[in-house]
């Protein structure tokens, strides 16, 4: 007997017909002699129409009560998912955030969870009753109301299977784990079995949206065994474990995109220290985050100027450009250069902290197709390239079959 | 400066234009000096929504978890409403039901309200915060989410208001307060300034549904002063409050009426002890409400049979009909008649406790028009009689003249 947690995401409850299909494959792990913890998320669309009624209150809004009047989305469908399991006979309770608790930071709409109180919970699990726990939510110090941040589901569920000593994490969503690169661009992408936390965590954060990054990062700290799978269907999904689990490490796991990218760079910057520091003090304050940076040596006689990279999400690119427009004069720039049609193709796996060539390889395929790389950036386990966005399917199915990674089409 | 607790029900709050428009009636109380605390339904159609959602889950639920999912809507609606007054300038928090907490019995879906911490709400209060709360939900001792029944929402500000020591208690509805009788029926329908506790409990006990039955009761016990009235106008609306405030009591407060009855008629059963306990325990058992219960002395020879009358509600007729037969051997009846076709109409009125006669004119007055009385029950401060439904509009109209109700039209 094995203490389970599994995750249903918004499209998995979209209903309550979807939340009686989700009570039977928690049913089946009961039948199979396990304990089940279930965290869910609220049904598809819920979140977005409670958002945009906090929103219609004014932008500017306390998200004290945001967070009050979103978090009951994950609420109603835990309640419901309790009630499905009970009409099949198989006894469960819900656990609200307040109840448990799920205790929480107080950064309101974007929270961490800090602990999870189980005594409780264990007991009625030990019991013979499916824990059925709202996602997304907590409490603060303060006994208020707290969410995660978009995603925050994911975050819960292994928060909770870590405090719990849960045996695996199966995180239920729409796709069926965690592929070589998006399938839907690259027919010949292949299912991974196994993929390590560090890797899932470069292709979380440059795009490949299957697990909320916190959540992964949470799983990696507490050595949590999450695996990623299908609501839709009973094939295994991919699992998410340490480096030491996976026996024969593949070089390259996969290819991430991101096309949320925009490229802005500023020509003739004073090379003069303390410049760098104020631009990206500047954006910090209007709380534009940036992601690559790139600045070369000064090309010029004297070293005084030298032309500096950097990206933004698309969203805040107009923004990002009026910041540095408003401090023209102190960064004595010459010219400012924006572009939005960039997408960011990186290249991740564990195995290239071993080995030598595998960005040398990247750039070889993508100059073979005629693909200009415009800004550079490394990790240990990644290499991110910015290419124009025209290129991107282009770039992905090449670097796949560069690395290997082509299966059946 | 007074305490003042403001009710708003689900079409007073069914979307965000209309949240925005309760904040600003808030806001006219706090300009005026008062503290305020609101107490807020669920948008209007969300608990349907929601109930509907349970019961597709199964018709069998459990209560426990019912609670967690129709609690739900007037979390929303707090939190949304906290942030409209914030947006106008109004410093105000939500308050859920288990953070004051709101300590109610464990009867799930029909929780009775306890007894309501107001420590820490009358400190932010005091601190110049307007508390909004969500009504028709609580917390049992066992820390689970509890509800209080529909309409639930108008006890909760009831008690509020009484646990505050509240000056008022403004209950905002879709109408402008408590009429003689039902104007859509009788156009010479007066709104009446006040009305006794007594008479609210008769005039919601008969059909007018102005307010939840429960919060009358609350009211009573705790002495709340009670102000119904229109969220969509400025008028005074009627007040609830003790029979020594209202100085020239009329003798008739008001004619309600009932459509939801339904009459069964036992003819000849045996005239035994224990026969009445039988029949009313059979339909007690099977949940079934009974209103009016007539039951004449013998009209035979012998004493050996009599006629025994009851209603129920429409709902239950076609069970009631089914438990009676049930027991029929038990019961010895010689036959059973039911009709659905009947209305109740009342006379209600505390001056009537000292008056003779009051029964007599309305006897007088239904058999001017030629309306056949079935049934007639009576109490304190009520006369009852059950008619044929298509004689409702007629005996209103009627009654209202004989009492002297009429006002203009």
């Amino acid at each position: 007997m094995a203490l389970i947690v599994q995750k249903f995401g918004g499209t998995s409850v979209a209903d309550v017909e979807r939340i009686q299909a989700v009570a039977l494959r928690v049913k089946g792990e009961v039948d199979a002699g396990n304990q089940v913890a279930v965290v869910v998320s609220a049904m598809a669309g819920v979140t977005n129409q409670l958002v945009d009624y906090v929103e219609q209150t004014g932008k500017l809004y306390d998200t004290q009560e945001y967070d009050v009047v979103v978090s009951s989305g994950e609420q109603v469908t835990s309640g419901l998912l309790a009630l499905a399991l009970q009409s099949i006979g198989v006894p469960a309770r819900s656990w609200l955030g307040w109840q448990l608790p799920i205790k929480t930071s107080s950064a309101h709409a974007k929270a961490r969870i800090e602990g999870i109180e189980t005594e409780e919970i264990l007991t009625s699990m030990k019991a013979g009753n499916v824990a059925v726990v709202p996602g997304f939510q907590g409490i603060s110090q303060k006994n208020r109301v707290t969410t995660l941040g978009r995603g925050g589901s994911d975050t819960s569920a292994v928060a909770l299977a870590a405090a719990l000593g849960a045996e695996r994490c199966d995180i239920y969503t729409d796709v069926n784990g965690v592929y070589t690169t998006d399938p839907r661009i690259v027919a010949k992408a292949k299912k991974l079995d196994k993929i390590t936390y560090e890797e899932m965590l470069e292709m979380a954060s440059v795009g490949a949206k299957v697990l909320q990054t916190r959540s992964v990062e949470v799983a990696m700290k507490h050595g949590v065994r999450v695996q990623v799978r299908s609501s839709f269907s009973d094939e295994p999904g991919t699992l998410v474990v340490n480096e030491d689990e996976i026996v024969e490490q593949e070089l390259i796991s996969g290819i991430a995109y991101s096309r949320d990218e925009a490229k802005i760079t500023l020509v003739g910057v004073l090379d003069q220290p303390g410049i760098a520091a104020k631009i990206f003090g500047a954006l910090a304050d209007a709380n534009i985050n940036v992601d690559m940076i790139v600045q070369n040596v000064s090309a010029d006689v004297n070293h005084a100027a030298t032309d500096l990279t950097f990206t933004v999400t698309k969203a805040d690119l107009e923004r990002a450009v009026a910041t540095v427009k408003a401090h023209a004069q102190d960064l004595g720039y010459k010219d400012l250069q924006s572009d939005p049609n960039v997408v960011k193709v990186s290249v991740i796996g564990v195995g290239m902290r071993s080995h030598a060539g595998i960005a040398q390889r990247m750039f070889q395929s993508l100059a073979d197709k005629g693909i200009n790389i415009q800004v550079i950036s490394t990790s240990e386990i990644k290499v991110s390239v910015l290419i124009a966005e025209e290129y991107a399917e282009l770039a992905l199915r090449s670097l796949h079959t560069t690395y290997g990674l082509d299966g059946d089409e």
